[in-house]
């Protein structure tokens, strides 16, 4: 057999530049040492760059899921009245969460292929004026559906629930904009478009969300977020926190600085668009119309999809994600976030155009996106 | 000036071998692939070896004290009767983790320089059938004492209370025996004698303490150790895993078992009494007696301690700690765990005593002590 090297597409977590991996070999340093404490808030202010706030940003050592129950824990009491938008496994995540927390859960479900419609949002909203918080996904990778943001804080009008968004796919690869969107709490996680290792997740809150958190009755420590705000004047997290994906994520984030961040989201749109432009030219079905598409991830049909990806992960080295939950054997799903270019989306579609025996089709048809940009 | 090298002598995070810190730099796997699959069991099975145990352990993405509420959302129901050995700042933090729960919480409060007493513990759970909890802590590293954890667990006697033990400092530097002292519950994290960066705690579960973990009514998700058992059999973790401090543990724990378990616990004890016979040398009170003291970290009394530390530091590059709580800027502490050796004792030792003018005092008393053995 030919060597191929290891080329990791699933959505997360996804490969990090060398000098990302660099900084995590560092040596350990004292974290509530000068160091540290001169670093670590400007990581933050870093951050504050990303998702485009004013609002302070809270870093857990944990996975995505553990800045999710942050943001659950932090905002849900027994009882209290909330929306959760479920068109994929992580908005079920959403309402699992907000379950475990005894909130009075309601869903609104959508099909695993396509947005939260913001219509419904607001007919809904306008029958149950007592809901507090809706919870969304941004970029529900599960089924590499973009969920609308913006549309659906606009949808509240002047509802009084505040606005909670998954951004754990999705922020580094979309514009997040939470200020100007009026999201109120947004998560997000080092694993996927911000090339850092898998670790230490975010979580920012607006003003109102903050004042809100005042009064939540809920069992909590290592989340509770009023811990993390009193240590963030030192420039310290209250626990030991994962000091090496701070180096690294400084690192990453000076990268994607460098490269512009409107560019970062263009090369994620243009992975996206040669991605599905490839995957028709075999006669793939996506799962995802393109309206609803995500920049980071696609989902692509396909029968025994499982053994699909095994043979192309033995023989060239390439890995996909299967499907979750009722999409499990039905699809195969490509990352193409954080540290990936168009050369890796090329790739991706050579080895299925090979495999499918169906030479140059795909990767001429994404090269014709490329070169029309 | 002289260049001096940065030498972290605080009570973790601690310095970790170059072999491990290169762990942290390799690639990014698919937590859900093969490689770990198969990696992932066997770096759990190793640290079975180190609690000394048949049960199963759970690995979690976060600090320390995310093992500790593990245990207590776990276990802790509303008005769940417990008892909390209270005798340092990581006492108190199980105490508060409880009350957090709304857990009934009793406390023995013991004095910031001295063990746990087992006989008071006996007394109380003797007055106190209902007790369904003991929380303790093993090595408590804000005042340097060492805990029986032993003497604890048999003065139960026929109680029903389950034993819960914070081993973040003691794991790794001193025996931890799980099965064989009847502990029901044990805690800790790979940042301090594991020799591995911080970002994952660990917690192992005694067959009654599974048992009881099923009845258990608190709001938990992230924490919840019935999800981390499902995906256990599959060789993952149900949330995206630190796959860095997994590769590094596996090295370190490695590391450790080369030098044999028997080797390494000898040597934090002698380190041990080499800073203890060190101190002494130079007229320096020791905080915690003989009897008493702990085989990772060493508190010395001194007034003026944190201008004291930030001169060494400034001078020599040795970063010791400062006290916490009652003892904040009355004692400095000096971390021996890990990636420690006697070595290193001695320039710790001799900084002091360059600094306070008694050239050759204590490192000739610990060198006694070295050679003695």
């Amino acid at each position: 057999m030919y060597r191929f090297k290891p080329e990791l597409r699933i959505p997360g977590p996804v490969p990090v530049p060398s000098e990302v991996s660099l900084q995590m070999a560092k040596p350990v340093i004292n974290h509530r040492g000068a160091v540290f404490k001169e670093k670590f808030p400007k990581v933050l202010s870093r951050l504050q760059g990303l998702f485009e706030t004013k609002n302070p940003i809270y870093m857990i050592t944990g996975s995505g899921t553990s800045g999710m129950e942050a943001a659950v824990s932090n905002l849900v009491s027994p009882g209290t009245p909330v929306l959760c938008l479920v068109g994929g496994f992580f908005g079920k995540r959403w309402a699992d969460l907000c379950a475990a927390y005894k909130a009075e859960v309601h869903t609104l479900e959508f099909p695993w292929d396509r947005a939260v419609d913001p219509d419904q949002v607001k007919d809904f909203l306008a029958d149950h004026p007592q809901i507090e918080l809706v919870f969304m996904v941004q970029n529900e990778s599960s089924t590499a559906v973009l969920n609308d943001v913006e549309a659906v804080s606009q949808a509240r009008g002047d509802h009084q629930a505040l606005l909670v968004v998954d951004a754990v796919s999705a922020l580094g690869g979309t514009p997040c904009q939470m200020d100007a969107r009026g999201l109120d709490v947004v998560v997000s996680a080092s694993q996927k478009c911000l090339m850092t290792p898998p670790g230490t997740a975010f979580i920012a809150l607006s003003e109102r969300a903050r004042a809100y958190m005042e009064k939540v009755e809920s069992s909590r420590y290592y989340f509770d977020l009023r811990k993390y705000e009193q240590f963030m004047d030192k420039g310290e997290t209250p626990f030991t926190p994962n000091i090496h994906n701070v180096f690294a994520l400084e690192e990453a984030l000076m990268m994607m600085e460098a490269e512009g961040l409107d560019n970062v989201y263009a090369r994620h749109m243009l992975m996206r668009d040669m991605m599905r432009a490839g995957a028709r030219a075999l006669d793939l079905e996506l799962l995802v119309s393109d309206a609803d598409a995500s920049p980071t991830v696609t989902a692509v049909k396909l029968p025994q999809a499982d053994e699909f990806r095994q043979r192309i992960r033995e023989k060239y080295g390439v890995e996909f994600a299967g499907g979750q939950g009722i999409h499990a054997g039905q699809i195969f799903r490509v990352g193409h976030m954080g540290y990936a270019t168009p050369l890796d989306v090329l790739t991706s579609l050579a080895v299925l155009e090979i495999e499918l025996k169906k030479l140059g089709k795909a990767v001429e048809a994404a090269e014709r996106v490329l070169t029309a940009r």
